[in-house]
């Protein structure tokens, strides 16, 4: 592992790293902030996945995370979306390929080569960050925005007993029921639709996956609610399922970090209370 | 004025807005983020200046201050840092011309016929802001970093009568004595040196312009500390004048808006306290 970038920033360290990916033979990027801390203590992570078109740096950039993760003593970890690079797979649209890789392993050409970023962050990136940082790998929370709070819930949902938190913003709730989904996972999973269902967190939670609550901040001036986040359908599941789902709808926010930035620092609470101890 | 872009963002409202600017000659881009209030209530403003090569939207982005603002009941506007367009004049260089306005009224071509961000900043705009936001002009503060610090600092130090909180972010302190500001203020005032005393913080306190007291950060990791930025200069100045300067130095911490985002909440506190009735 290398590290590309580091600045001191609200009484921690913001670093920015490399390392050649087994998972998904190419050079990844993520980002990781590090409270300061006493000496020799580990610190609970709280993993973040970012959404389509997205790298590492937006929400280190524009999500207002670090003020809270201080505050809280948080390790917080950003993964690039996807592989990159001259030899990797790409498609034109930003709803596929390179800066969407929707955080499964790949089946089919022409992206099974690379696109499998369900094992490198599922498996291999927390090997990294429990050998590089303070880290106590035994309380771990996720969170992500849109495709990534599809990550986030698909993979605290298939990892019950490693997540202490599972939370979202804006999240592609059931991937097979809406236009990216059915395009990404039919791209990189092929057409039989059986299986899409790990990857799709309404179908794991229909197919008998659990875990004991879920946080959701949804705003309701988001141009994607409708066709692609359709949160109602988590709700059902959720309520069929007795899932804690607490799926609190914002009047007047969007998509974008201007929303996810304004209710990061609640999560990171509310994730924080489910990590002490 | 029209509105580029408006978002909901912490409890508030932030937009972008245009509108075509008598002292530049151009159209001229702002953001402006408006905290949830009572029907009819003004709310006081503070000022933050950009620094070289910024825009409006860089402290929009990254700037963390939307949260403060939000608690603390305070609008917030962001200028750009230079007129700008086909017509305008520009150096290849970052440090001159576009996004390099220095808060100046330019007299020297090819510069004066559109770098006034001096009258744009000081008059024209708070008129604009006056009109259009719920804006209490009596209670105003100002602040700015690095090049929009020397501006903030400028500002506050020629209208003490109207700011009534002075802070800055690792500021140009004394532009008449630094290579960055040698460059600007030759390039838009000319070789008479006398003439630039008006736009350096150091030689007006010098002139004997006062305010009661000043913040500022400064990280002591800042790549430019030593030959652009001097804070030594201004505290020598203010200790001869009596200006009750607060200049905290901070270990570790360079000149990016992860050093400026970390403290911008304690200066919109410090400018709060100072807004107050």
């Amino acid at each position: 592992m290398e590290t590309v970038s580091s600045w001191r920033s609200h009484h921690g360290t913001q670093g920015v790293y490399s390392h050649g990916s087994e998972a998904t033979g190419t050079e990844m990027v993520f980002s990781v902030f590090v409270p300061d801390h006493e000496p020799g203590a580990r610190l609970p992570v709280v993993w973040y996945l970012s959404g389509l078109t997205c790298t590492h740096a937006n929400v280190m950039e524009k999500g207002e995370y670090r003020a809270a993760c201080a505050e809280l003593g948080l390790i917080f970890v950003a993964p690039d979306t996807s592989p990159r690079g001259e030899g990797v797979a790409d498609d034109p649209a930003y709803d596929m390929g390179q800066g969407a890789g929707f955080y499964v392993d790949a089946t089919e050409a022409p992206w099974a080569s690379h696109f499998r970023m369900r094992s490198y962050v599922e498996d291999e990136l927390p090997a990294v960050v429990a050998a590089h940082f303070p880290a106590d790998m035994d309380r771990q929370a996720i969170t992500g925005h849109s495709m990534g709070g599809h990550g986030a819930l698909t993979i605290g949902l298939r990892n019950p007993e490693r997540f202490r938190g599972v939370s979202a913003f804006a999240p592609i709730v059931a991937p097979s029921q809406v236009p990216w989904g059915e395009k990404a996972l039919a791209g990189y999973l092929g057409r039989d639709r059986a299986k899409w269902r790990d990857y799709d967190a309404v179908a794991l939670i229909e197919d008998g996956a659990r875990v004991p609550e879920i946080l959701v901040d949804q705003g309701e001036a988001d141009a994607f609610l409708a066709e692609q986040l359709r949160p109602a359908l988590l709700r059902g599941a959720c309520e069929a399922a007795g899932i804690d789902l607490t799926l609190r709808m914002q009047p007047g926010y969007d998509h974008s970090y201007y929303f996810i930035s304004t209710f990061m620092a609640d999560h990171l609470r509310w994730h924080a209370e489910r990590l002490r101890g």
